[in-house]
Formats: C-alpha cells, structure tokens, sequence
C-alpha cells in the first residue's frame, strides 16, 4: 500500500502574463488550481489581495491558510535574493523594485514563505519531483525565449556567491561570437526561440526549399521551434540542420559545463525541449565528441517531465523541503 | 601577540619528476623539507620507503611520525578518488594504477592520511593560506603546460558527482575549434605552454619581426611563456598580441564560469601566471567585455600566492582541515 501525502504547500508561479497558484501535496500531485492576470496586479498590494482571492477559490480562507498549508513559495521571473526572501527587480513586470516579498506574504497569511526566481523554482521542483528525483547533483535547462538554468548542488538548489548563478543562457560557446549586454557568443544567442526561427527563416529566403513554408502557409513570421520541429519530424533538411546547430550549441555549453562541476545529469526543459528526439539526438550525438568518454559516460541528458506544471510545482517545493 | 602554529602536518608534492615533502604548520609556514626522484620510485612499495626516508631526513622516525602530526596529505598528478583514497591512474607516472594509498600511507605511519589531485591539493592551499584564504566560493585556476582547475564551494574543495569536477582545461571555448581527445575548442587547446609558445614562433616565421628573436638567440625551439613575457614587458608587439589572444580565451571560459557557478573569486596560478600584468591587465579589459556589469563587478580575478610551495602546502592543508 502506498502512502497518502501528509503535507502541502502553496506553489505560485509568477508570469509576466498570469499569475498560476496551485496547492500541491508532498507527492507533487496538483490537489487545486487558480490564476490571475499578472496586469491586474501591478503592485504587491494588489498582487497579495489577488492571492488571497485565488485562495478563496481554492476553499482556503486567510485564517485558515496556515492550518492547511506548511508554506508558500513563489517563483518569480527575475532577479531574487533567496536568502533574504527579497525580488529585487522583475524584468517582464513593471512596479516590482525592491519589495520584501517574503515579509509581505508572512505579514498577510501569518505562515512561512520562500521566494525564488523562476527557474531555480522549476528546477527544485523537476528535482523534487520529476526528471531529477534520482539526483543529488543536477543542473536544469530551460529553452525557451531565453536560455535559464538552475543547479542542484547536493541536493540544494546552488546559488553562487551572490544568488546570482545558473545563467547558462550566458556561458559562451564562441569566442568571436554574437555580442549581447551579457557578453560575447553567449549561448542564448544561438538557440533562443527567435534565433532557430530566423535561422530557418533567412535560410528559406536565400532559396533553400523546406517543407516549413507549407507548414505556416507561406508567412515566414509564423515560423516558430514548433513548426520546425514538425517539419524536422517529416525529415525537412533545413529544419534538421536547424536543430543540429541548436544541438551543437547547446553541447557546447553543456561539456563546458560538465568538465567544469560534473552533474550526474542534465534536465531540459522548455518549448523547445518539446521538439523530443529531433534535438534530443543530435545533442546526445554532438556531446559524445565533445567529451573524453569517462566524462561522457558519467552523465545522462532528460527531458523534463513537469511541464507547464513545473512553476507551481516546483514553487511550492520550496515551501516543502 | 600573534598565536604560534598549534599542529603540523606532512605535503607530499608528488609530480612527475619529482616528489617534494613539507612539514607544513597551520599558519600556512613550511618547517623542513624533502624530496626524492619519482623515478627512483615506481612502485608504491618503493615510493613508500623513499617517503619513510625522506621523513627521516626531517627528523621524523616511522615511529614518531604520529606524534609529531595530524595526518598526512598527498596531491597526485592524475585521476584519483579523494572520497575513497585512491588512486585510479597518475598520466606521466608508471606503475601506478588502482592504486590504494591511503590505506597503504596509513597501514605505514598509522596516522590519518588524505589524497587528492594535485591540482585540488594546490587549490586547497590557496584557499587555506593563500589568495583565496577571504573567499568560501572560489575557483583555482593553474596555467602551465596544461591548464588545471579547481573549485572551492562553501569552503570545501568541490568535486562533482564523480570526483572528477573543476577540469577548466577542457571547457570549450571555440564551437568549431581544435579537436583533441577530450573534446573540441578545448581551453588548454589555446593557451597551454606550448600553444603560446607556437604562436609566437609560426608568427615569426611567417616574418613579424620581434624581440623575441634576440632573446633566445634565434633558437626558435627555445621560445617559453616567459621569454614571451619579457618581450611583452619591453613593448614587444608580437608578444603583446600572443598574451592578448590567451587573455581573451581565459576571459571566454571565466565568463562561462562565472555565469555557471559565480565565485567570488578566481585565483590563477602556474607558470603563464607568472607573467604578471602582461597577462592580467588584458584578460580584466576582455573579463570585462565578456560579463554584464553585475557579474564582473561582482569577482575578482587573483594571482595566486603559493608559487612553488603550493603543492606542499596544499597536500598539507588537505589534512589539516
């Protein structure tokens, strides 16, 4: 027989569009869930009344959030001091500079809270509860728009010597690369959701033929990761090439990164992690030849499981360890 | 009043010329010294009496030994496993493989002893009683022949899922670069001794006129990162150029790094270190290109302090942690 779970926490995965709250129990099981527009909550006062309305919903008044919930947890898109509990900037949300997020929630619902960004917050989760259960050092990738990471360190979340670490989408896999405000070559430069679009995109308007065009009715801004992933799927060339320079990037940092702390394994995650075997296997491809078999051998790459549930999952993991 | 040194332990150096010993006090002070020929000692039987010999040499009877120490400490040159004491394969040493020694060293002295790459142990030292004795997140960093890692996480000499973390050496830095057996666009790949010094020559064969020339009396086999060094002190255009270019791969892979795990610091030691500001003022001045300002106002870039005591000393911090 197995064991029912015996606690949950409030998880809260803070978008720069919507807010999504779930209550999750020590199983990682969603038991309840509730969102709002992230716009309808411009400032932390707004923000914290439109939580204890997504509470209401979820058949937890304020009194009696504390006798239900061992604690909430947030992940919020930005830059974040854990050990302080404080969000110092969020990129995508404006009116949110400086606020002492945890003394707020625990000031309002009288119970512990633990604040983090958003994608150490997926990453414990994935840790806690999906890909990565098996793990005590792991690193967890995000493709997406961006390029985010976060590392399981011992089994904690590892933040570096200011909270600051886990930019992966920042390591450089080219010395005379692209420049960005971050830097030069800087991986994020080369995968990000808009990069493989316009990758596939300037290749169709130089000529090459590619079933991509078909795919998006010949309007070449409707291209996106998924679309070539589709068409990589059918065996489209371009869209393959596409995904194998992707994958060769992405193996780039990845050695870098292996020969440099040594996880047992890696976790990606993200829409573009969607695309499954067709980046799956040229980065497992490219990182054999970028790694001495005694490093190549020690380590394993996964898809992460928790999909659009990783934010609030991992979000109230936080709350549970 | 200072506080005099309260216990001693022994640094074995072993390298793979030659094994140097210490009796190294906790204030970070060598107090006697040995040393005997790696050749002289194939075998672990005989490199065990030749360090019961050398032990003589310092005053210490096999018998005394365990009064006179906390323990012993050895940095070896190659793959060892800290956790279990063992040596798996030393590259430029024979006969030594699978190799037990810490049971071996404690069966001989009984007293407690402690084994760790040499690059870990060097690292260790710094940390202990040299450049990075302020920092608890740190990454050594030693550049010679090969370029060696190691990294200091919460005070403690981290090592990865498989003992094997910290091989900065091989970190890519180039996603088309040199292939070698560990990999492509490897770091060492670029600014080993020998890359620099190859550098130097096929530009000076290929006409560039420069000092270098005239300092090694047009023996162009006898060019080393030093006399390149010397040249660069003096304005040499060509030598400037060559520590510009290993300025700028370091600062490629120390972005990447500082991104992944942000230290407080990264402390660079090894023969090319030596070179002192021909070296570091250029890879600040790339560091600085490479990070967004948050990140390169955040680490300090050190030269290390140990020089060539590092490894004794190292070795003996490793036991008296």
């Amino acid at each position: 027989m197995t064991q029912g779970p015996s606690k949950r926490a409030l998880g809260i995965d803070f978008g720069g569009t919507s807010v999504k709250l779930a209550v999750v129990n020590d199983l990682g099981e969603i038991e309840k869930r509730a969102v709002f527009s992230t716009a309808e909550s411009a400032i932390p006062a707004a923000w914290l009344d439109a939580v204890e309305v997504a509470c209401k919903e979820m058949g937890l008044e304020r009194e009696s959030v504390r006798d239900a919930l061992v604690g909430i947890g947030v992940g919020a898109p930005g830059f974040v001091d854990y050990t302080a509990g404080h969000v110092h900037d969020l990129t995508n949300v404006r009116g949110w500079k400086d606020v002492q997020l945890r003394g707020l929630i625990e000031e309002r619902f009288r119970i512990p809270a633990y604040i983090d960004n958003d994608v150490n917050a997926m990453a414990a989760g994935e840790c806690a509860f999906g890909a990565g259960r098996d793990y005590s050092h792991a690193v967890f990738v995000t493709l997406g728009t961006g390029v985010g990471g976060g590392l399981l360190v011992d089994g904690r979340i590892f933040r570096g010597a200011h909270s600051m670490a886990g930019e992966i989408g920042h390591m450089s896999v080219q010395l005379d690369g692209v420049k960005s405000p971050q830097g030069i070559g800087g991986l994020e430069q080369y995968v990000g959701n808009r990069r493989l679009a316009d990758k596939a995109k300037r290749a169709i308007k130089r000529g090459t033929k590619s079933l991509i065009v078909d795919l998006v009715d010949g309007d070449l801004n409707a291209i996106s990761p998924k679309v070539i992933a589709t068409a990589a799927r059918k065996g489209d060339e371009l869209a393959l090439g596409v995904f194998d320079f992707a994958a060769k990037c992405l193996a780039s940092a990845f050695a870098s990164l292996i020969y440099l702390i040594q996880p047992q394994a890696i976790i990606v995650g993200g829409g573009v992690a969607q695309s499954g075997k067709v980046l799956f296997d040229p980065l497992q491809a490219h990182l054999k030849e970028r790694l001495s078999p005694v490093f190549y051998e020690r380590v394993e790459i996964k898809m992460a499981k928790l999909g659009n549930d990783a934010g609030v999952i991992g979000s109230a993991s936080l709350a549970m360890r």
